[in-house]
């Protein structure tokens, strides 16, 4: 999860090694699906990776969506759809943060998901921490989060 | 699409047949991913077929889910995620009526899908030619159903 | 409940004797909202009775909405909002009949709502008796309408 | 908005006086509507200041509703229904912090709405600075807070 226009660069560049690391593990990537910014990035590293993707689209078809979405779940829904986006994550990364990005969050901790938030400021950091407790981990690097899905998922596994 | 609890032996034969007739064509599956009804025999019949299978659940997690269910989406919305399951779909095919199966069709005659009734009265057929005209078609074979979506498929290719 | 652009002129007067009725018996008056059809004649009808008028508008803000319409619900969710409809009527008036309307009608009855058809052909009558069964009573006036909602009311009175 | 369960006695204060103090300048009061917490507190405020109240419910009835909400939207989508919540508010107050309340608070930035933190923290007041700028205001009383809405209306009447 993360920012679509106001993504930086460096969000881009995580969010597609991010991609490519969870699809190489053979874990499916769910994302917003839109065409830029962080779920675009995540999604293309993932088809890199030769992963499996998904993404739940605001709009009511497909025509705007990532070309790397191979699942398209169309939800007519606008942002509505991000509680979606949390509710259907085993566990979510985090990379870059806007309002939208912040309501995934928060509605996953709401539901009692696992976050990892990746190259986060401190005042993010802090305010997940203060509403979300220990279901927030923090990762310094890509290797790193994907060594927290890997110990979460032994003790939690996937049916 | 199709009911859950009120689905007859009939329509669980003919949507195992026909979720398996999708998958042997390469698509993909989508339903509402209850563990029983048509919604479970399909996605059963899919993966026998050896296809991939999606399920919209209604519930906020995926505990209740069908087993034969790949891709879970969570939307904790109840009958709020049959317009989903509408939209989501390139094509609907409809086994068996009921009231959240008749809200699935309405949903994706508004939005302009089309629809294939399968194994419908005459009653069913003439409600949803009413409101919906040349985007319902009328099967009466799984065999018949399989070779309309080909003929679709052909005029509309997915990307 | 009933349709928006394809409303006839019948539908519109009867939307509005509904909602005058309505409001006239002190009932608060639910509908989707829009400036056209059959939605923003009873609303005008409402208001005409001197009655209070709530509208679930699927847009994500309130611009396009009826003048008609002071609660103004904002949802962002396109034709999903059509299920907020049903849920938070108590009892549901349906005057015409197109996809969008059929889809609130289904999920009325999937929940258990009691749906009145006024002024509807013999298919929609007998489909939606077919899925809702004792769910489903059939008006052929206003007069006869409003006596339903007053019986209605006196078994199952509103908190 | 604000928490539910994890309310404090002073959050539920503060939201009692600031329902009332909506409702005294004839305004409108939506909540959550739950049966507990800032939801119901403030819903209780508007009742007390003689005002409308309306309540944007996560259940698909009504039964455990707060018994101050007059107008009970029914949604079937449990937090869900956060961002309609957000939508359909001109400005939200908000008292208290958790995963809930951010969700509605990130959905309100998002969506462009103006939001007033009254008695948050200096962690909550930064974050929300950060990703929405000059719509995040910040009140120290329930009178600051209802100066900031009299300002803004002056500038943004509703219709």
């Amino acid at each position: 999860m993360g920012p679509g226009e106001s993504a930086t660069p460096e969000d881009n560049e995580l969010a597609f090694a991010m991609g490519k690391g969870i699809a190489k593990n053979g874990w499916v990537l769910l994302s917003g699906g839109r065409s830029f910014g962080v779920m675009d990035a995540a999604l293309k590293g993932a088809i890199d990776g030769n992963g499996l993707t998904v993404a739940i689209l605001p709009w009511d078809d497909d025509k705007q969506s990532s070309e790397a979405a191979e699942i398209r779940i169309v939800t007519g829904m606008g942002s509505g759809r991000n509680i979606i986006n949390a509710l259907s994550s085993h566990i979510l990364v985090v990379i870059g943060m806007a309002a939208g990005t912040a309501s995934e969050v928060s509605h996953a901790l709401k539901a009692g998901r696992k976050v990892i938030l990746l190259n986060q400021d401190e005042i993010t950091i802090r305010f997940f921490k203060k509403i979300g407790g220990y279901k927030v981990m923090v990762a310094n690097s890509v290797d790193e989060a994907l060594k927290m899905i890997k110990d979460y998922i032994v003790v939690h596994p996937v049916n």
